[in-house]
């Protein structure tokens, strides 16, 4: 059992191309995104178990005593939820959001331990720089930082920093366990969730291309082929969306070997195939037309990413747009009620962190509660 | 020699999908549009060969011995131009319909008067509905209205309108002879035509099945097929397109069957997904996004019709559509500029008229000049 202090922080993710269109059997090209959530783990010797979510206002305590007794439900399995929702009171008057991270925590927290060892005293904070319920991982990156921070202070894996260091991550098989197990929190968050997310948020970029451009992986999704309406119609614009994801993993892997301006008209312009391709599919939103006519007018591009429907547009930012663009589309956009990120793509996965490698926000997050 | 006033009178044509799909090799779904052109031709016995079209301020007189030392060019193909164009005093400073459309006259009257017979003296009128240079065949219908109206003075075919009917038609021979001839004035106008405009307008409706919907034909038209940017994302593209046009086909069949509101909303959920795939394929515009920006705030589903990157948009408009709806988006598409034409497809074809049988706009067009 660990006995120090653990900081760890995973990415969340963005699909550039292929939501939707991964349902039906197609590649999703998905890419971390530098929105963070960070989780602060605090071995104690008092025997109880605190959770901190300052984003959505919840603290919770238990003794480790009162836990002691779920751990007969484990070996189990995700949808087996209910007692634990039943044993930390949480009732139809709790917000979804707080029920489900609760949850999430308990049946990480006790299938852990019922796996390796005894039930950990600890005292956790997460905080995220993620929206929720954007279709932007934060539930993943959440699961991420939850099964790294206890498989760590079980000795379950290692613990990589070193003195000194700013940050480190865990060897790829450890990683391959912190995968796994994330994908259990987010079996218990989303019920049937393609795995893409927790990926992402372990993992992050397989190659940092510059500030805005990184990782992508490829997933092949094996969920229930929907049938859509109209086949003969709609199956070639599936087609069509499959071959834009590649087109972009293709741009992507050009622009990795050598930067340059050529790249992003085409990156461009597959975004405003992809958001015609993804109304034509019918999970557009008059909202995400709006954001797409707002940013057009200042000469940028955007599509919707992630669930559609609502829920979140990306704009494509060159290197070489002027910050006051950005600044006047944000501003724009803002007075149309939207809310704005400016981040980059291509963040690292899962890493431990040294409290000095924290910017004072995060800090203050994770040490002011 | 025929010897009396005849007045005819084509369709115009719109398609409603499968434009530019059609010169990739998918097929296009045209429909006769209930804006027409009408031409009266007057045998008289003056020697003199006059063509007045009132529309582009076009009036313009031969003797026929002028003409007759231009037979020498026929049989000739409508490359051979410019002889004509010298011949008429068109220069460059003419207007390019003016020209075309004057040359286009020259080349069927010569033409087939070498064919047939001496040249006729004869006045003619010409007066459309039809806006030209939009796409909606003006020139086929000009093309269609001449070759009818020639072959008929110079007893090629018959004259089918019996004394006390409003309108007649010609038999299937003659209308497939008025095609080709028809065609002949496509390509002196339009150098590779198609040859869609000029079947529509001279066979119009095949099937009349409401005041809106009408007749439909498949054209499969072996163009060069240009290659697309980025074929892996553009062909799927022109597959759905083709599978719209034939899907639209099924639903007007079915709408022939069984005239029910229940298809209304298919053929509009055509027109928005197709209206994508136009932008996708690079043919949209700023303004044809506006005109479906506008109709859509009225409920009503609009998209680009014809060549695209600007021209006409059209508009469906169901039978239950409230008047009261439709004059609020045209009064909205006035104030943004646009100009606005109410009609319907399903159109009869090239069409023998009585005078009586014609509305007083039209008499007063044909006989005020």
């Amino acid at each position: 059992m660990l006995d120090k202090t653990l900081i760890v922080s995973a990415p969340g993710k963005v699909i550039l191309h292929g939501e939707h269109a991964v349902v039906h059997g197609k590649v999703a090209l998905a890419v971390a995104l530098n929105l963070r959530t960070f989780l602060r783990i605090t071995p104690c010797p008092n025997g109880k178990v605190l959770i901190h979510l300052p984003n959505i206002g919840t603290r919770l305590c238990w003794e480790t005593s009162q836990l002691q007794p779920l751990l007969t439900m484990f070996p189990g399995n995700p949808e087996q939820v209910d007692k634990l929702k039943e044993f930390a009171g949480l009732t139809d008057g709790v917000s979804a959001n707080n029920s489900l991270a609760t949850v999430a925590f308990l049946y990480l927290y006790l299938a852990v331990s019922s796996k390796y060892g005894a039930l950990p005293s600890v005292d956790i904070v997460v905080w995220s720089q993620l929206p929720t319920g954007a279709g932007l991982g934060s539930s993943a990156a959440y699961s991420v930082c939850l099964a790294a921070s206890l498989l760590t202070v079980c000795g379950v894996i290692g613990c990589p920093l070193e003195e000194g260091e700013a940050t480190a991550r865990w060897t790829e098989e450890e990683l391959d366990l912190i995968n796994r197990w994330a994908f259990w929190g987010e079996q218990v968050i989303h019920g049937n969730p393609s795995g893409v997310d927790n990926a992402v948020g372990t993992w992050g970029m397989c190659l940092l291309i510059s500030a805005l451009l990184g990782l992508w992986m490829w997933f092949h999704v094996p969920l229930v082929l929907l049938p859509p309406q109209f086949p003969a119609i709609m199956n070639p614009v599936l087609a069509s969306i499959d071959a834009i994801s590649r087109e972009c993993e293709g741009v992507l892997e050009a622009v990795a070997a050598c930067p340059s301006q050529e790249h992003y008209p085409v990156l461009e312009e597959l975004f405003v195939i992809n958001q015609h391709h993804l109304n034509v599919i019918g999970v557009g939103h008059p909202s995400l037309d709006r954001v797409c006519q707002v940013t057009a007018s200042h000469g940028l591009h955007s599509k919707l990413t992630g669930a559609g429907g609502g829920g979140c547009a990306i704009t494509l930012l060159r290197p070489d747009t002027a910050p006051s663009v950005v600044e006047a589309a944000i501003q724009d956009l803002r007075d149309c009620g939207f809310e704005c990120w400016e981040t980059d793509i291509g963040a690292p996965g899962i890493s431990l962190l040294s409290p000095s490698s924290l910017k004072a926000e995060v800090l203050q997050m994770l040490n002011g509660f």
